[in-house]
């Protein structure tokens, strides 16, 4: 049994390498995060472009980590948790290439709100809100790393939180464009914005989510509410 | 060389096996997003409670093609553009579920804006913007079991007119908002579905590309508007 040994070892080595190539990626995209919304905040355009030219980088991270996992599958022939966790590495850098192409969005969309009315305490509650999703984003690979499932389930549950300042936060810019027509364009790139950050949420939430399907074989009962909620769009009450 | 004959002939049935629970949760993605455009066209609760309903059997079958195509790469340790093809339908697979999602979205929508004022032309615009999407989605799937790059590269390129549809349609709503503010929240509605029409687009292109990147091993230089497109958000001129 040296043999398989020595096999798997191999493969644990290579798995590590994909794995760091990873974090990389995420640590790339965590950056696109929070630098997206500082750029936003304070209206810093050279910061908003740079995140932009450094999502091309994210991509091509993205094809060279399913060239190492075919590489890696083609090579070692690993089986059953072992493939499965090389397969997911393929799905969560799909989602890493995805939070950072919504960063970037955000980027884009920063410069245009700089010649429109600002809408009170709105830049604030994006970072706010951001800063929750760059978190889950970083606890989501880390407990992908480490295998750990309580972490997981932890990001899991924040999730409901950025939801739920979404919800507030749409209200919000409803009765901002209801009170004033000259809010509703600024208001309608300020919701998209904060629409973006909550998918980058449900982007962590499914990293999350492999790490407890990968642990456990299945999910439990679908107690999450799945996808993007659709509020009511009223002004009053929640 | 019989052995490998034999193996390679294998893999060839195993990978049709696949690809034939692909082309199933395409059509099933495809009925998604035409019944969920006929349900908000024609504000039919039942046709949008359905749509919302069949979406755990289109997530189911995720899993399970998931699963199939791990225990062919386990049992068939196909290689090189062999396993590329196998991990591309991975890649698929979750595109189709994210657009499965999306239709979802649009059915739940569908049942708010029924309490709301109509918005003139919008119903027939988001038709034929779905419309041209379902047709893109299919033809995308097409491309890649025949492995059509010409199929492929077409997709690619109709997703600009989705694009456009979508541009347009925002400026229209933009109009309507501004006009009256008992527009807005119908508005704020019809617009995330076009949103997620233009995605929808966006995850059938992703899936051209595959193949174009399988055959060719690239994607020629990104000629193609990538991700989101960010209007002026003016109502004048284009």
């Amino acid at each position: 049994m040296n043999n398989e040994r020595h096999i798997l070892s191999a493969f644990d080595r290579d798995l590590e390498a994909v794995q760091a190539m990873v974090v990389k990626m995420g640590g790339m995209v965590e950056s696109a995060i929070h630098d997206a919304a500082s750029a936003l905040d304070a209206r810093d355009d050279e910061l908003a472009e740079a995140v932009r030219r450094r999502d091309k980088a994210i991509d091509a991270l993205e094809h060279q980590i399913n060239d190492e996992a075919a590489r890696l599958i083609a090579l070692r022939a690993p089986r059953a948790t072992d493939l499965r966790m090389v397969l997911s590495i393929i799905k969560i850098s799909a989602s890493l290439e995805r939070v950072g192409d919504y960063a970037k969005n955000i980027a884009k969309r920063s410069h245009v709100l700089g010649d429109l009315p600002a809408i009170p305490g709105s830049g604030m509650a994006l970072r706010r809100m951001s800063a929750a999703v760059e978190t889950m984003m970083k606890d989501a690979l880390d407990s992908y790393i480490q295998r750990d499932v309580a972490l997981a389930e932890d990001v899991r549950q924040r999730d409901l939180e950025v939801d739920q300042m979404y919800n507030a936060l749409f209200r919000e810019f409803l009765t901002h464009m209801m009170e004033d027509a000259r809010n509703i364009t600024a208001c309608m790139h300020l919701h998209f914005i904060a629409k973006n950050i909550e998918r980058m949420g449900d982007h962590a939430t499914g990293i999350a989510e492999q790490v407890i399907y990968l642990a456990t074989g299945g999910l439990p009962e679908d107690t999450r509410p799945k996808g993007e909620s659709v509020p009511r769009m009223t002004t009053e009450g929640a």
